[in-house]
């Protein structure tokens, strides 16, 4: 598109390619207890156009709703609808489907509140913590590499500077899959989401790295899936170290000029030994 | 709290702060057509805690739920409950309260579906477009100074790298309100609810600046509030563009080094002719 560059030379056009924004409905299609199949529209989210059945999977099966590729047995646009900003999920008969659990209020609200507290065990009741010994363990060289290699496999950043990236990477570095959207959440959900479809979730001995800040939420998803390595380019939340820490998970943060930070799980961390 | 820090030289514990995230449940207490008084949770947000009550008050007024100040006669935590993650906004009687609108899929499900363009239209429905001579007109000089101005009023992010930042400026510059949480769209909740409790809403001859990229539901947010210029850090979303185009904003990216690009509304920034 053209717009205005303003400098103090005075103000040009130019054209300015930006990043792709526009809503995706994911809809869940299932049988009722009785045989009754139904349609529900259960989110609408602000995403950038591509991999949108990886986003609507990866989305169900962080939420829970989903818990393994067998139950899938369509992704695609409502019938008789060209592919757009729709995907319908439609669910193996069988498949028991809590859509209670989707409720942006899923935090029990208890005579205490919602706190952080009650947020990690919510999340307990869907997800089992990491084992002290459960793979990888990563070279330090090979964390501090990560974020070049998001950068080099993330098309369109460099174009428009308006996209967040998300990776997946085995035990040695090496990239298994990366995407990117305006949203950090669908950026992982798309990454999450084509594993789960390749039948390969949970993703055990696996890191993700993602291009920004490390909140509860995408904490969140990384469990849900097994992951135990988690890396932020940017800062962590506490809420985000509180839930590595008490699933057993492995969070960096701030990887930059040649450090990182360990906010949980160093002995998944090789390369110097801890000072006594 | 500590965490590892790991270098090339090697691993030494070091102390970090974090930015704070916690849930926030938002709840609202109207009167029912015949005089019956609930109370409704409408949201539960991760936030950074702090200026609660403007979060809450922004967010609906946002969402179109809350007109002006004086529909709110109290904002606190549930009675005999102590402050922490639940503000309750209390209405008065005679407001009449659309909940509906608060669905996250209240862009219509039309038979052509959603798109970039139902959502526009949505928005249609709640807010008014500005018009071409609406105030403020400002400086380029007076526009670059932003993000600076903003990350001084940042007191946390120095500490932890982990908060948004959101400032509401007049017209010369000055600032008139800075507030930062972990989610960028609740520190702009927070700036605008800031201002509807003091009573001045809407915002006429305002900038609004923001440390990051510049999304569809930041641009909503803005023009809910009558915000006529837009500033972003970094890149904005092109659905953020097109809304900015079509609702006649200023919207501005890309601010460093000197320059910035103007993709909506260049007639409010004074400093050089454009290019004939």
């Amino acid at each position: 598109m053209t717009v205005v560059r303003a400098a103090s030379g005075g103000f040009s056009g130019k054209e300015d390619a930006v990043a792709t924004e526009e809503p995706l409905e994911i809809r869940v299609s299932y049988e009722k207890r009785g045989g009754l199949r139904v349609t529900r529209s259960v989110s609408v989210t602000m995403r950038t156009p591509g991999n949108d059945a990886e986003l609507a999977c990866g989305f169900l099966f962080g939420e829970g709703i989903v818990r393994d590729a067998g139950q899938i047995i369509h992704v695609g646009p409502p019938e008789g609808v060209a592919a757009g900003n729709i995907v319908v999920v439609s669910l193996g008969s069988g498949t028991e489907v809590d859509l209670g659990s989707l409720e942006r209020h899923f935090y029990t609200t208890s005579s205490c509140g919602v706190c952080g507290k009650t947020s990690i065990e919510a999340l307990r009741l869907k997800c089992k913590a990491l084992e002290p010994g459960d793979a990888p363990t990563m070279d330090f060289e090979d964390l501090l590499r990560l974020p070049e290699r998001l950068r080099r496999a993330q098309g369109a950043f460099d174009l428009t500077g308006g996209l967040h990236g998300a990776g997946l990477f085995d035990a040695s570095g090496g990239l298994i899959c990366a995407r990117e959207d305006v949203g950090r959440h669908n950026a992982v959900d798309k990454v999450i989401g084509s594993r789960l479809l390749a039948g390969a979730v949970p993703l055990g001995a696996t890191a993700l790295a993602v291009s920004g800040r490390a909140s509860f939420e995408l904490m969140q998803k990384a469990l849900m899936a097994g992951i135990p390595i988690f890396l932020a380019v940017g800062a962590p939340s506490s809420l985000a170290v509180k839930l590595a820490r008490q699933f057993g998970a492995t969070l960096v943060g701030f990887v930059r000029e040649g450090r990182f930070n360990i906010y949980s799980g160093a002995h998944r961390v090789r390369g110097a030994d801890l000072p006594r």
